[in-house]
């Protein structure tokens, strides 16, 4: 029983940086209000902040995840005294009877959910056509030096892809740089995949055709977010990489062809994968849209479309219109970057967002194998939030994000 | 180069039954009528039909995936003859000068998409409450017969919460029995998990402290879709296991209470982890509808709540009036199925529809041990319609799915 109350800095892990003093509190109507010194104003509702009160009775401190029964609390809850400590803590006393809350400034701050608060929320990442300058970075730097790997995610998470050089051509390295990251996503294909031509191959990236521009794995609820493509070789002739980024590919249709965005981003288009020993099936937009009307994924493979058989009857013209609309698009140079990777480089995208493509390459000509491994975006989003976090207990300058030129 | 035409059978790997003769075929109008001899018509849009052809050329030998690239099929594509062969295969010759495409009979009929075709095709899952019985299946009979695998399967997707009783008490099984089904989704919390006390508990899990109904991983943009939890030992006192069918919780307080419905399948709450090595963090309603307004999946979970910062601010009472409310309809009796894991069960639940619960326990008056592991309901889908393709493979009579008594 962890009965023993005992004073936390935070109900996370953490570190809070005070940038600004509590300079005025009161209390009245059901918030708290904390005036700080650049006269900015917070609000926090009773219940709110008497939910993420730190102590040890109501996060644990061995997990700092809550254990505090949010339905114990009465809906008449008040503060009964508020008081700031000498190092600008916050300490509330409830009229619950809990002994007493003692909130960090810097954590108060960081999650004040005023409007000014919450103005800088919603960063729209910036698209990106033929003209897009590839974001390179060095394998050794972003392997190293934490500055270096925070340029690199943020430009992967930015624009959905980027590529590293000077990688070594062994294999597994693939999977040392995706732990840089976080876990990796395993599959049918393994958790390290290699690409090459196999005799009984199980996808169409294991022959030697071209593949046209594709998302992986379209035939499950969530695509792979993130893919790693490792070039261990590349001396056939043939087998240019070719990427594009469907977020901006929608932009252009959104203003260009409505009506065709209005059915790519409704209809269900249905994927089927092809094996003797797997059956996976799904059907989405093949552009889906977010609740604020913002393309969350793409779901785009002209060699896994399934039969479409899920809508009505007269639907099907229009869907088979509309989806072959996309598939001109993408064949557009407007939106089309060519890369031809060189062992030794490693494009590392969202699978969900860039489509890629290879050209058809000759093997009577000479080798080409990649090695690949898939993960979850979750993986990226904390590993940013890890090198910040890193930051702050540091103490050093903010990081800054990449930004194309 | 693939330039040698092959007749293929299909063009996937499945096995098709012909249960009905083609007995009557024409075109018009931009479709191919074919009559069963049941009477049925099936109609096939040119575009539709001309794409699915499984010959070499269209679709690789080796893969079955799709090769033909639709866009070079013109517009006015028509079919220049319609032939049977003898044994009831459909054969078309196009006006787009490709060789010939054969149609599987019983494909054609599996994949029609006329009305009286697509009706069967939403089977509406029952939901549960305090009376459902708990399916109960028997280890060595799920793992050596298909039937009776397909039984567990099929109860395990229709009502999300099955048990295997007599397994082997061995550290491991779980991941054999997952394998049963398909491929484990890992995490940071390891491929497979064990659940007891720990020292440097990483989640509240590894405490001793009563969990409240929730779902694992509600911190991810995709929740794990089945979990595996399996009694290696519960000889302390307390943890008891329960269990809710949040999709008949949903059903409910959509009748009983419509405005807290509204905002729960509408607000964006917050998650996030608490550790000092990853920060995942999401937002999502509680109760996630699809595009057709029926639950998809639940994010419950009171130990990992984040603060809420990402809504007006005068939403922020609406919104923990509402959390609170379904988190209310949790504790009700009518909706809770309580069962005692005993050593040897094993649980398997849809993480993402059913919430479990475990009472607290007391690890000075005997051991607690549970090994566990995650997987996508993709695989599930897939097993599913691996066991009907073998059992159609197999000619034998077709496979029926669990019903609650």
């Amino acid at each position: 029983m962890l009965s023993t109350y005992q004073e936390l800095e935070t109900p996370d892990f953490d570190t809070w940086i005070i940038s600004h003093d509590i300079v005025g509190k009161n209390f009245a109507d059901g918030q708290i209000s904390l005036t700080w010194h650049d006269g900015k104003i917070s609000n926090f509702h009773y219940l709110w902040l008497r939910e993420h009160c730190p102590c040890s009775l109501c996060h644990s401190d061995v997990t700092r995840e809550q254990i505090l029964d949010v339905l114990t609390l009465p809906n008449d809850l008040v503060p009964v005294s508020l008081e700031l400590t000498e190092n600008g803590y916050l300490v509330v006393i409830w009229s619950d009877g809990h002994h007493k809350s003692i909130y960090h400034p810097g954590w108060l701050r960081a999650n004040s959910y005023d409007d000014w608060a919450r103005q800088d929320q919603h960063h729209k990442k910036p698209t990106w056509d033929a003209s897009f300058s590839l974001p390179i970075f060095e394998y050794e730097a972003v392997m190293e030096d934490d500055r270096s790997c925070y340029k690199w995610l943020s430009a992967l998470d930015r624009y959905g892809l980027v590529m590293l050089k000077n990688v070594p051509t062994d294999l597994g390295t693939v999977g040392s740089v995706a732990s840089r990251i976080g876990y990796v996503k395993s599959s049918n294909f393994g958790e390290l995949f290699e690409v090459e031509t196999k005799p009984d191959a199980d996808s169409n990236a294991y022959l030697s055709v071209g593949l046209p521009l594709h998302t992986d794995l379209p035939t499950r609820e969530i695509q792979p977010g993130l893919q790693f493509l490792h070039c261990l070789i590349n001396d056939a002739d043939g087998g240019e990489s070719i990427f594009a980024d469907t977020f901006h590919i929608a932009k252009v249709l959104e203003r260009e062809q409505p009506s065709i965005y209005e059915l790519i981003t409704r209809l269900k288009f249905p994927f089927s994968n092809r094996a003797d020993y797997r059956d996976y099936r799904f059907a989405a937009p093949l552009i889906e849209l977010d609740r604020d009307g913002a393309p969350l994924e793409a779901r785009v493979n002209t060699f896994l479309h399934a039969p479409i058989t899920n809508m009505p009857h007269e639907c099907v013209p229009k869907a088979y219109e509309a989806r072959n609309a996309l598939l001109k698009a993408t064949l557009e140079d407007r939106f089309r970057l060519y890369h031809r990777l060189q062992a030794g480089e490693m494009v590392i995208f969202d699978n969900r967002r860039v489509l890629h493509a290879r050209t058809e390459f000759f093997p009577n000509t000479g080798a080409r194998k990649l090695q690949g491994c898939y993960m979850d975006r979750d993986e990226l989003k904390s590993a940013i939030r890890m090198l910040e976090r890193a930051n702050r207990q540091r103490g050093e300058e903010p990081l800054s994000p990449y930004v194309s030129p």
